[in-house]
């Protein structure tokens, strides 16, 4: 069962209360742990890379092709990630809102930035090799994604960092950008795992290293997949905890 | 850039009640809109088994893997979808809740049968043919999205059908079901798209057939990839959309 009325929790407010206070979790050591997933994703996918596929270059060869998986699990996740949770850090909440505003951006540009070259990696590997892009399903998804993640970057720093960018403008597009924000996350996800299973189907080929036999790399890179699929998961369900957004009564001092 | 402030929306009543206003889509064309996306994906994912794939059969060879796809889309995706939708239609805001509980449940139950159905079609396919199960990063996340839905369906008919559930345990567990509503549904999704692009990878291997030279049967399956994620993505919007959320004000009569 998926969506249970929203009737169920209406039991009288002391229990309510008891109840959510038992679910309650602090959002700073919750964030210390999404930092260290995020981290050991991070540190996985290089280990794969450089354990397993022989590591890095920049010469059009598979070597190159390695930086692909390392740089979009960094980029277009983890980084990415870190950038759409900073307005839930309390410190946020209260005085000047410009800075966090500029790490917000600048988070995600150098999110965007580390995209754009896990794209050029994989595009170089292809072209050196005489292979065409963009035919898989997982192309097709992955620079769709992409694509939606630079409108967000350039409409959000147009109506929320321009200082000329009118009210409502402001007050038309902020549920879009809140809602395509935990989107890309998890359309990121999502093709970061079907990039992990089709790279092991393409690289564990021959008999006694077959993916179909569970090799140590296949046991590896599966769970790689699952702890990319978990950090999504918990990023997008603490952007969406109530308690931990930015309460409205902070609401009159908005404009920078 | 991904979560911008909560206050970005502070611009004052008549302009904020404007903006929304602009934004309001009514919820029961959107409905029909996604129910006939459902559908398409329903209606592509047989088309390919059965134009492309050789069709359907119950003998164990990959006509019976063809069941795996289509059940799997219509169970795990559309008809899971319709079933986290069903309190989301205004009708079930007042009056007996209990016909709404039991319809909530039933469908869900009956997407997870048509999934369990569509595991065993895979597990006979793979038995038959010596190949090993749960190998691949698709078949541990999706197991693990089938296991969760198991656990979901069964608490919550245990918390929010059965008579006799404290009150303090449903407003305790109300908030994780909702949540894992939504979780589970884009596993749904992901599994489905990397399983597409798994079986591409497989079935076109020949040359003159080869999936970079993207035949027809690539488009028609990419393009029922893009639709599965789009299908997803609109579910998960609608259960977050705020103003389609059965409002608080029916909350004295939760207990049936």
């Amino acid at each position: 069962m998926a969506a249970p009325s929203d009737e169920e929790g209406a039991v009288g407010p002391r229990c309510h209360h008891r109840s959510l206070t038992m679910l309650d979790v602090p959002f700073l050591p919750f964030c210390a742990f999404l930092g260290a997933l995020g981290l050991l994703c991070v540190a996985m996918v290089g280990t794969w890379c450089q354990h397993w596929r022989g590591g890095f270059s920049l010469d059009g060869s598979s070597r190159t092709f390695n930086w692909h998986p390392v740089l979009m699990v960094t980029g277009l996740v983890v980084l990415y990630g870190a950038a759409a949770l900073v307005y839930r850090i309390p410190n946020t909440w209260s005085g000047p809102k410009l800075p966090w505003k500029v790490l917000h951006s600048s988070l995600a540009l150098g999110a965007f930035v580390l995209t754009v070259l896990g794209l050029a990696a994989v595009f170089c590997f292809h072209n050196s090799q005489g292979t065409p892009n963009m035919y898989s399903l997982h192309s097709w998804m992955g620079l769709g994604t992409v694509l939606l993640f630079s409108c967000q970057w350039a409409a959000g720093f147009g109506a929320f960092l321009l200082p000329w960018a009118p009210t409502w403008l402001r007050a038309l597009y902020k549920p879009i950008h809140v809602f395509f924000g935990s989107t890309i996350l998890m359309l990121s996800v999502a093709s970061c795992v079907s990039g992990i299973n089709e790279k092991l189907f393409f690289s564990l080929k021959n008999g006694t290293m077959a993916y179909k036999l569970l090799p140590a790399e296949a046991v590896f890179a599966n769970t790689l997949g699952l702890l990319i699929l978990i950090f999504g998961v918990l990023v997008v369900a603490a952007l969406a905890r109530p308690s931990w957004k930015r309460p409205d009564s902070d609401s009159l001092n908005s404009r920078q």
